[in-house]
């Protein structure tokens, strides 16, 4: 099904440029751009011809965090590799890295083996694995070699949940240093969850048991906290460290520290630490549940402190951290006790949206929007040159976007599978109108024209935004 | 003499991209990149075709800091504007941004006419001003609007130099506050010139005449006070700032926590302080003046904290601030008096090369190389999107360089018209090849076939490195 | 007069201690204390006993920055070294360090005769003198070392006020160099006045007059980079560094961090900052032109940051810069233009009343009290042990001070000679009843015993505070 | 026995004082304090005399960090109470704060009932009881509480020796929680101990077993980090935090950092870590044992810091963490496995003294020697106005020293119970003379003149260092 395309006359955005060029796709790559309305664009031919005229042409998203049909708390998150990776064409993006599972007393390999198979043949995009590591022990280091040689180069481990996810900082140094020594990344949910847990069984006890107490038991202190520690982990391991979804002033603040320091430490934001709050978590009748992840929201307050973030390159990426689970069903098994709602939002729609939104504010800049949602995340994750750009030889991953066109953000217009949308009635300036992966159009023109199994498993590099 | 060109089968690099692709420059601009050896690639025909292969193909360097024919205590920097930009060429950086000066009680446009007549019809490469600003008053601002809308963006003032270049904090304030209203980039040289003329005074009392006491007054402490002054002169403004010649751990520090704050403070290095210490400033035999400058060097503890500085962002670009002064003649006019040797270093041919050995010495990445060299420097100072990049519709202002190459630097061997190197003997690995200059070839094959007067003045944007 | 005294059974309180505690006073200082309702307390017999029962006996207030008959913008400081030792004796201040003027164009020696003149034989309490140098030259440095050697021990220069008290950095660095050498302590006003009068020059020019607009361009920046720029030029000179006057919560992060680093820096500030805030300022009717003073009163939100660098040592002493201009005829000099108002409140009656409020309040402990208020004006300024404390052979200036009693604040009822009261109306709990001063009482029962000119000149060593 | 003494003619030392008086202790307290050679002096009298012309006169030391009988490692610290406050005494120092233990799955009052059996009858000097909480629980939370309403006011938590003494982090947060409620103050012994074990288990598998690589694995980084884990959690609790043997540089930091944002944190660091480093720790022969402690010995390189930090108060108490273990026997059950080394040192006997050197050497200033000594650690845990000071009504603990006394510390002529010094061979200038508890002369003219019971139980109240 492959063919040639030509897309002429957008403005094309990359990390670092942005010019008004045509571009050639063949193969499933960028074959070639030439400045709009020269004669070397002029003598660009294809097969098929688009007009970006106005619009922007854009490296497809890079979403470096999913949770495809994660089990939690006795439910799964609700999109499947299907539903959501389609979910994600529609949003613009044309990469997913997705977290695969150990389970405690189970191997690496067994957990990467059954993500597998939940995703092969399954994906409307290219998807790759992120390793879970709920377990270290001798076997588990060892297998963590073999994984990085086998593309599965990042490692996440939690400071939270402690009986499911949680690593003691013994197993957390054990993980860092075997990292340190293989190429392998270690990602961190950075909460110190065996003090949160006190404070949970605390609010319950107290009666405090509507979904707000979520927000205000995992304490942004706590957070900080567990960010200093794991650094100062990394430090002694002698190894880098990206940790997961930041939301706290305080978090940002010992990153910004460690950075001045010439660490090499990483962050990464999600959509919903820079849009939503604790005002949503505390939308009465239960709604709040809808706002239900960890770490938590924060009070607005704490967005200024991550947008500079994003500025002064304190913070690298913005992903999703979707993983959605329906408010009928799933939320209400919270209902009378917090802690037993499901930790989750969805969003792998709309990060580039909101994060275009973010240009128009004055937040960032364009070419910053795609460094935060495209180029760093595959660069951090070994994904380059593949993935993240716009160049010659590059995966002809390329979205047209409308930057004038108007939306209304809903449940009932969004493509993923969950009932509810957490930015419900926003509007927003700006819209994916054709994606192609891999030269393939999986959504045109606003029309779903992909299908389950053209996305591609990809193994990846280690880390390629050291030095 | 424009002709088409092909590049073929280099590693073209740029500030975000690295890849295998032919480059096709048509009519001083480059017209197409295509995927190299693919049938894309083949398409692109030119006059003349240029084989890379193992070749890097890079952005031509833009020099943000030179001052040619600059006058300076009698006496003159030795470079005009002809044999200066032939030695950038030679070093394949491909457009200066040069100062032009203000005398005290003259305006601003009779300092920029005069540096225009010593520049035009001789330069080899593009040029562009800065202005310097020895005298704020009410005229003075009222041209740094108009100068602002003809392409001069960026003003430079002095808290160093009593009497000569020196502004006083209203001063620097008045013209900040008008930067922050037209749009202009205050550019500072951030020394305690005050307190420093005071110790200058108090070591040649005391019989400290060689170049070394140089350095010693002109402490690392009164950089940072300068820089921390500078900065918060900047904040009250509500304007923008970029600090020259960063040298000093302590300075570094001060922008740091401006950036962390979220401030738009940037700062720039120089060669000199990455590469030379105060063991230099303490050669024997007077030789020691060959390397006062001002900043001047520092011990060489403080080169790490510069080179972190370019890896986390708080320093973005590597300029040269190149002030030639020939040993002879004219730094001998400070034998037995520090202070009356003439401040500055020869260096706009050596940049490039030098941070390319920075990459291979594991300091930076290539791309980081770039970024700081060219693509930073012509965002910061509006020159984009014609210089400092690599993509459709930019200039074809390429240089294909040779990573493997060896070379000795030696003012046997320089262009530079001043007859010694500040770098005499040292052995770096890479080297220009080819550089072309709007696609006309400046230098071929290690030959000069450039000419004074295709250099054209370039008139700037404003600052276009903010958010 | 001198006779003997015994104190008997109040709550002694020293920087260090709290003890029920007799106290015999015999020829003017401290003879003995002894424990209450003790064979050793009964023992002590003087000619005279009064009953502290249910009182607190601390040392008398150390007030180390006053300025009587200070000559301000053409006018006078309202109350003479006579009006102002009085109200500061019924304030509980047992010792005023004044400061004496060098006019520009004058000597040092010539300044302290006159200030000498003004309060030979006119003090109530014993008083000292701090030396304001307004013009440094090689004669002013020589006559620094003349008048340590006598007593005159530190030495005031000003950042701001240009033309009048301002030294420039030069300036500043050379004087410090001298107290380096001969062990006087520099106190700074720590303000950029050059960028504050072009601030203040253009808020006059938009028609912005009113008092509260002498806070605003007086902005909290300006002081926190004079602070910083004061530090770091004592840092350079190897010698000590006093702020006075300290108001704004950066400038007290520029302490705190210069102490962190272990640098010998103090900060004082005073009750106007504790107590008062731009809300003042902002007073109709030009009422604000009462609180006109320099540094500015700022948003109450400093306040939390004053207190806490009291609590944390940061700061180090609380002076009240009591420097009174009646509203009618002094303040009114500003009607109209802001920048003519005379900088100066009323505040020597207050400062222990205002200081004990605050230990109700939870902001300070009972010691910390007599610490900043007494014990470390003592020694910071070579007092000691004469001043500032309650130990055998100090001086015997003895305050006998009511917890409980209750007042109201006010220009009705206070002894300064001043028309109003920055805090007319406040109530506060804690009451000066009786003040020995040297044995003899000069304020009995709440009534006024004592008599101009039994206040002694006080020469003082050098700073006492310094490891 | 109790008599009444007047010590004549001494420089009596305080806090805050330094005053030539003469002290009258009468029923085992000060009674008067008068100025030397008064009639009020003269007036003193008593059944003895001490003439201490020429001499300091200080408050009795207050040690408040020791292990007598400390289980350890299969062993016990080798001085007993019988000996180690007899020791202590020769030292200078008239009360210990002793740690009793709970043991894991037994209650706190039999931990310390049994600590009290130790005690009761064998003490030469008054002593008091911190608890360690190895176990907490709901039962622990309840008898915490009643531990603080008999005078056992403060409780000690580790982070470090799981299995052990090990709190987690959950079991850290409630016991602040309840000492936030009930007045008590948490002491830390922080190190993360899980990191450490796995360092530990390398080390020896890597065959790094003397007693220096102790020290290796023991890295500042994770004492840096256990430190800002318990401020963050003592923040999240509400509670105040004193930090026990602060050794390393990044470990001051962070209590630095702590009390600038005004949290109320506090540090107490030991003689060895003032006077002791890594070089010790790599003695030949094994003979490194005789330095392992925990936190280790640093590298030179971080007194300087620690000093810094006692002259700022970032760090308030020197305690000596005195937990002997002889060489002979006891240290050596280590050979071959630096793990297995009891970790301890003597110290009680030598902390004035080393600490009256430090003066010498011009760390500190005489009245800061006291107040780290004696008057703070009193105040901090709760014994003022007992100990600590001299003045009116507090007890007669004094010590008459001799600052011009030389001696040299050697296992041969020290009096704790273990057979060697740490410092042996170090000669210091000052030695105690003669010491007196409650008025009762214990050691006389360096003849030990105490008795076994002498002691005596000290209950205390909660801190009295706050606000």
């Amino acid at each position: 099904m492959s063919t040639s395309t030509v897309i002429r006359g957008g403005l094309v955005i990359t990390a670092s440029d942005e010019t008004h060029a045509d571009i050639l796709m063949e193969d499933g790559r960028i074959a070639a751009l030439a400045a709009s309305h020269t004669p070397a664009a002029e003598a660009l031919t294809a097969e098929r011809t688009v007009d970006a005229t106005g619009k922007y042409v854009i490296p497809g998203g890079v979403d470096a965090h999913t949770h495809m049909e994660m089990p939690f708390g006795g439910t799964f998150a609700a999109d499947t590799f299907e539903t959501g990776t389609r979910a994600a064409a529609w949003g613009g993006t044309t990469t997913i890295v997705d977290f695969a599972v150990q389970s405690v007393g189970h191997g690496l390999r067994e957990g990467l083996d059954a993500w597998h198979a939940k995703a092969e043949g399954n994906c409307a995009i290219d998807y790759a694995f992120h390793m879970i590591v709920s377990d270290v022990n001798e076997d588990t280091l060892k297998e963590m070699d073999l994984l990085v040689e086998e593309g599965v180069t990042s490692f996440k481990q939690f400071m939270a949940y402690p009986g499911v996810f949680y690593s003691d900082d013994g197993q957390i140094l054990r993980a860092m240093q075997r990292a340190a020594d293989n190429g392998g990344l270690i990602m961190m949910h950075a909460e110190n969850g065996i003090a949160i847990d006190v404070l949970v069984e605390q609010a319950l006890a107290r009666g405090e048991t509507d979904p707000r107490f979520h927000g205000e038991v995992r304490k942004a202190l706590l957070e900080a906290e567990a960010t200093h520690r794991a650094i100062r982990l990394a430090q002694v391991a002698g190894a880098p460290l990206y940790v997961v979804h930041v939301s706290a002033t305080e978090a940002v603040a010992e990153l910004a520290r460690a950075r001045d320091d010439g660490l090499p430490v990483f962050g990464e934001t999600c959509p919903q630490y820079l849009f939503l709050s604790t005002d949503n978590l505390a939308e009465p009748d239960f709604e709040g549940a809808k706002y239900v992840c960890s770490t938590p929201l924060r009070p607005k307050e704490h967005q200024a402190a991550l947008w500079r973030g994003l500025r002064t390159n304190d913070l690298q990426v913005v992903s999703t951290d979707h993983c959605p689970f329906c408010f009928s069903g799933q939320k209400e098994l919270g209902r009378g006790d917090f802690s037993k709602i499901p930790n989750g939002l969805p969003g792998v729609e709309n990060r580039m949206d909101l994060l275009h939104q973010a240009v128009l504010d004055g937040h960032i800049s364009r070419r910053r929007w795609i460094e935060i949602a495209c180029a760093t995340p595959a660069r951090m994750f070994g994904l380059y040159p593949k993935k993240g750009t716009i160049a010659p030889g590059a995966d002809a991953d390329v979205v047209i976007y409308d930057p004038a066109a108007e939306q209304v953000i809903s449940a009932d217009t969004h493509h993923m599978n969950v009932d509810y949308s957490a930015y419900e009635g926003k509007r927003v300036t700006g819209r994916v109108e054709t994606v192609f992966s891999r030269g393939v159009p999986v959504v045109t023109d606003r029309k779903y024209t992909g299908h389950a199994g053209h996305g591609a498993y990809t193994p990846r590099s280690t880390c390629q935004y050291l030095t």
